[in-house]
């Protein structure tokens, strides 16, 4: 029902349409038409009601606590999407009368989903009714609709109902203190609340323009209020034939909001007022053409152009592009990327590995200053980290699995759903032992500081994060006697279907990497930055912890290949029982396992959720042979079962790498039908925001094959046989880099006249300017 | 779409049938179709999702406080009478398809809602769906649902969701912390939640039986958990022909439950959990035909038989008495009945002067021992009473306009909706200076006692409000120099179209009723029960406090009628402008006055709300000739609205005192359809209490002729010229009097042998058994 290749002349690759309307089926397109601008995203339910829709506004970073016993979560803000349609006394609904003609559309390009209907009520009458909308790139607190009705064959009486409805929550979970409601000019609405714990104040504006064919006109009003409600009734007779266009142009400012930090609330309240009224007399297409303009404006920069057969392509990296823009908080460092964007409740908008690894190499590669206010954020939250530490009785930043707040530490629940059985509540271990965070955090620095050497960032965040997370982990390692090493015991990896396990080799691995980091750079910047090293020193006691880094890392345990090139997961899981998989790994929905094992039973299997061992293949790839990778990769992959969106752009890369070019086109696939595909209830929860990134990290890292190599730029090129050729811009050190990739040639021409070092088949080439590399 | 009068046989004027469903228009039956018991009551919003529906269950008494700033409300509890039914994989709706054959009925008789629908689905199938639910009168914690699906013409695949939803909230005001959701033995659902600021528990318990021919068998299902929602999913494929019945038993049991009142959280679900499993073991039809004679004993004894020309009038008494029934948490003194009982938002289940004026004399007449109830909940709150007085600068107990918990005091909201143009808040008077409601609470005691006799309640509870309620009104009034005498200064009256006005007749009058009364019981008490002066002596203080009511109520201000024998109904009303109200006196909805003109015009206006001097000349008729009181019918009835639901009946009744039979019927007429009228708008807050009080009130005191006058049963037939006869019983110091009244004939029959006395024309009849009066 959903057709990926609408799109024609100038939008062609560029919209995606359904094509039919499924009351059961709305949350698949609530989400991936999800709008937003990284201050605010919103799913894109209906103008009308349905049952089963699931109307989400969210503001970044506006987090509050329902209840003592909850974790703090993103609330699902006052709605001003809604408009109620009623035709002759009846609500217009695509479930009465017939369906002439359906089609719903987001355009990637503009950022605008639109709806065109034709449709014959139960009377007969036959109406065109369009709508559309966008959320402003051009002004980050704007969010506008226009819906259009004219009668072909009959006059007909039109009523519209539309204003802010703060009855909404988060699954019933109630965030905001009820506000205050007024009309301003009879025209202007607003609805101010405030969240109940954190105290953030919403300033939330609407207001409407009516046309009648084109021509701005007054229509009957009045005005009504009701808990948590505004709106404005508008009762219009129609005739035949005239178009009624029906403009809604709304605004949300809160106190959170960077500009308002030393703000009274009167004040956001007067300054978001002019704001929006300023922003209303402009009226529709005006404040869309500014939009666009700021689409267009992004997309010369950011578009990555693919030649292909198949043109899913095309459209799956620009869909991946537009939804890391709309979910990226990029305007404020104070807070980070939800797993689901802005586009569910999925995970309460809590921050996860998801970003360093899956989202951040797609803006450190395109658009470093995005990923640098990201890594802020993270150097934000070392506060927090920092108490994690404490309370859990080590040193250094033991960064948060879930992070909300920037002081919060961890937000992870600590208690999951009651198993429905037994009645007793689930402990959630993620918060606890699911401790690779924080290597992840840290190699996301590293990695940002690798391509785009901002020296900047790193004195005044990076190398605390690189030295702190490093301290984290001496304090961590467990000595162990019998074995006269280092242990990480009792941990969750990324394989999440293995709890308390001991030596993960993906956590081991990349705790020694981390730490190895940091006695690097406390020795780098003890030598060439005695001013930096100073400070930190002092603040950290590096000299006395950096001397412990050394003495332990030497000791530590790290799971080495066995005699058939394998790395055993964990200490145990080579050892466990092996099962047929086969149909699990054909099924059709993720999670068909536990319909047959329990997790205490799937714990003591060698079944995977998720690239492990894969995933450390692939983030320290310096540090294994390709044989090495390949045994990995040929035991693992048939023993996972890929029930977490993170595993498969993981594996389509490392398959990639192997030269398994077929294997890892078909993941790639799979990757792309995460949100792409046929599964209608897939995204109901939101986007897959890790998902999407390892999409474009399959295309570029993966397919185009440019990877940050031990610290150098490396390109092999692997591109799958459907596709001929990609072009696309990287920047890399401060320098655009355009490339153009095709099966046996690339081209690269950078912006600057730095000299460039460049890896290809194990041997750097330097140039200044263009390079030429044929395969 | 509604039809009164479709009931055949033993269901003959029983029963009440929506014909055509309307998405729009779903208030009207799920509140004049609402089910319930006191203990609980539901709004009958149908099985399956609908926008624009309303799902409310409440549980009398169990307040809770959302935030600091708002008042205490009854919450609406976790929903269980949803059941989502899928056909072939779409979600049923009588929105789609075709609809064959549709009716959905409430049966007053059996306390019965069923839906029987023939529709034909979108591909051709038909299927016969019906439906059928009851909240039991044998175990207040009950309720049950069951449902019947058979396609007549093909096989298709039904799935059946259904569970404890706890997402529900008050317009978006959550009320609960999230629960805990078990589900035992694979079949029991429990979830248990607790008010966030009251901290009652709430146990709710469901379960299922499968049927198929009606044979019971097990059907495949599996467990599904959601924040706030614990559900199981039924699967099965369905032949043709052949019936499938789900039933649904579901229950609620809380801490306020005045069985559990010393009982632990543990013990609570322990019980409840017993208490459960023991009905639902029992299954929906041995439940129902439990349910089944608890409503035929009841209407035994409780039915109004009216034999007329017109079959509504049978219907409306019957209707009135059913909901009186299943709004009245008579099984536990310390709650009272709220404004729209339990079957909607409206008024957030606190009680007003609507109990003791409109509601109580039909429990005072026809069972006393709920009588007795409703008033020991005044006497509970007779704390609340006495901290709003001392707030206030008086002395004893003054009645809050709102009540709801127990020692509360006033719960009116103080601030109102803002202004929607300036932005203001309005402030809501109503809680600092609708005063009378003292009065009518120490009305409604004094009407009981003489009705009833009940010594042992004026003992223990009565004595006393009636003398607070008096030494309240001695602190408030207010020595006017100019006049020498007492004023009231500053209330609203009942006319609550007039703020902030001075002596409001309906208020002087009553206070001075008020007053007279505790003088009078101060009097008869030191003489007579040496004892219980003793005791409210020490406690209230008496003998100064009652000397200081003696000397000023001689000096109290009372409203004299003037010249033209008019009251009047304060300071300055009949001063004010005399507009032409035609326009609004025949308004379709109420509160039309208000599109042309605000409320402080209103202020300036001869223009009333309800009933407020001709409530007067009802509740102390004894004190105004016939003169007087048509004098004052037809100078105020023609200012009047009835833009109060409170204001029809006490029209109607004066209106048959005066011999206007067929006026008074117009407006009893018109009293009827507030609730059972045309307009499907009118009900969609909730079923208005008093309003249906008053419909009582009407046949018994006014047609009927039945009335406590000066504390004497007095009996003066009104019978419009539709009725024919009206045959019922009523209760009168402990006995129970059957009554049949006839245009020219009136027989009394008592249950015992004491001596009575009637009056008649201005005489005193005596008789001890029988008594047959003639016109």
């Amino acid at each position: 029902m959903i057709n990926y290749n609408l799109g024609k002349g100038e939008f062609e690759n560029w919209v995606i349409t359904e094509e039919k309307f499924s009351v059961l089926l709305q949350g698949k397109c609530e989400a991936i038409f999800c709008l937003g601008n990284g201050y605010m995203g919103m799913r894109s339910a209906t103008e009308e009601k349905y049952p089963y829709q699931t109307r989400n506004t969210f503001v970044a970073g506006t987090f509050n606590k329902f209840d003592a016993n909850e974790v703090t979560e993103l609330p699902n803000v006052a709605d001003a999407l809604e408009i109620e349609i009623f035709i002759d006394n009846e609500p217009f609904s695509l479930q009465l009368g017939q369906v002439i003609a359906y089609s719903r559309t987001l355009n990637l390009k503009t950022g605008e989903v639109s709806r065109n209907i034709i449709w014959k009520n139960t009377t007969g009458k036959v109406f065109t009714i369009n709508s559309k909308r966008f959320v402003s790139q051009d002004n980050l607190h704007l969010f506008c609709s226009s819906v259009t009705i004219s009668c072909t064959n009959d006059v007909a009486d039109i009523k519209i109902v539309s204003g802010i409805n703060g009855q909404m929550s988060n699954s019933g979970a109630q965030h905001f203190h009820e506000g205050e409601k007024r009309i301003f000019e009879g025209k202007i609405i607003q609805m101010t609340s405030k969240t109940t714990e954190s105290k953030i104040n919403f300033v939330h504006h609407s207001a409407h323009k009516t046309f009648l064919n084109n021509k701005e006109i007054d229509v009957d009003q009045h005005f009504g209020m009701d808990r948590r409600k505004v709106f404005i009734t508008y009762n219009l007779h129609l005739q035949k034939g005239i178009e009624f266009k029906f403009d809604k142009i709304n605004s949300i400012h809160t106190s959170r909001d960077i500009e308002f930090i030393r703000k009274t609330k009167e004040e956001i309240v007067a300054i978001s007022f002019e704001d929006f009224a300023r922003s209303w007399k402009l009226g529709y297409e005006v404040l869309f053409e500014k939009n666009v303009q700021n689409w267009l404006s992004f997309w010369q920069n950011q578009d990555i152009k693919v030649v292909s057969k198949n043109e899913i392509e095309q459209l799956a990296i620009r869909f991946a592009i537009y939804h890391l823009k709309v979910m990226t908080p990029s305007h404020d460092a104070r807070m980070g990327i939800g797993a689901k964007g802005l586009s569910g409740e999925g995970y309460k908008g809590h921050s996860f590995w998801d970003t360093e690894l899956f989202m951040l190499p797609y803006f450190t590669f395109s658009q470093p200053e995005k990923a640098r206010k990201l890594l802020e954020y993270r150097y934000h939250t070392l506060a927090g980290a920092r108490k994690k530490a404490k309370e859990n009785g080590f040193k250094g930043a033991m960064y948060p699995w879930e992070s909300a707040w920037m002081d919060d530490g961890e937000v992870t629940p600590v208690w999951g759903a009651a198993d429905i059985i037994t009645g007793e509540a689930t402990k959630i271990w993620s918060g606890f032992i699911e401790q690779h965070i924080t290597s992840d955090v840290s190699f996301g620095v590293w990695q940002y500081f690798k391509i785009t050497n901002d020296i900047d960032f790193m004195e005044k965040y990076g190398y605390e994060i690189l030295l702190d997370t490093g301290i984290f982990w001496g304090s961590r390692f467990q000595w162990n006697e019998d074995k006269q090493r280092y242990h990480i015991e009792n941990v969750i990896g990324p394989d999440e279907y293995k709890e308390h396990i001991n030596n993960d080799a993906f956590t081991n691995h990349t705790a020694f990497w981390c730490v190895e980091n940091a006695i690097f750079f406390y020795n780098d910047l003890k030598e060439s930055k005695p001013d930096v090293f100073k400070i930190l020193n002092q603040k950290l006691n590096l000299d006395e912890e950096i001397e412990i880094l050394k003495e332990k890392l030497v000791k530590l345990y790290i799971p080495e290949p066995n005699q058939e090139l394998v790395i055993p997961q964990d200490d145990t899981y080579l050892l466990l029982d092996d099962i047929d998989l086969t149909k699990y790994k054909n099924q059709k929905h993720v999670g068909s396992l536990f319909m047959d094992y329990s997790l205490s039973q799937v714990n003591k299997m060698q079944v995977s959720k998720q690239a492990s061992v894969v995933m450390l293949m692939y983030l320290l790839e310096h540090k294994f042979s390709k044989e090495i990778k390949t045994a990995n990769f040929n035991y693992y992959e048939p023993r996972t079962l890929h029930d977490s969106s993170l595993s498969l752009s993981t594996h389509a890369i490392v398959a990639a790498d192997m030269g398994e070019l077929e294997m890892s086109y078909k993941l790639f696939q799979k990757a792309i039908e995460i949100d792409l595909g046929p599964n209608m209830k897939s995204s109901d929860h939101g986007i897959h925001g890790a998902s999407i990134g390892g999409i474009w990290q399959i295309m570029i890292n993966g397919f185009a094959g440019l990877r940050l190599m031990d610290g150098v730029l490396r390109i092999e090129p692997k591109l799958p046989e459907t596709i001929a050729e990609m072009s696309f811009n990287i920047f890399w050190k401060g320098e655009r880099i355009q490339c153009q990739i095709k099966k046996n040639i690339a081209l690269l021409q950078k912006s600057g006249t730095a000299k460039m070092e460049i890896m290809q088949n194990g041997k750097i080439i330097s140039f200044t300017d263009k390079l030429e590399i044929r395969f």
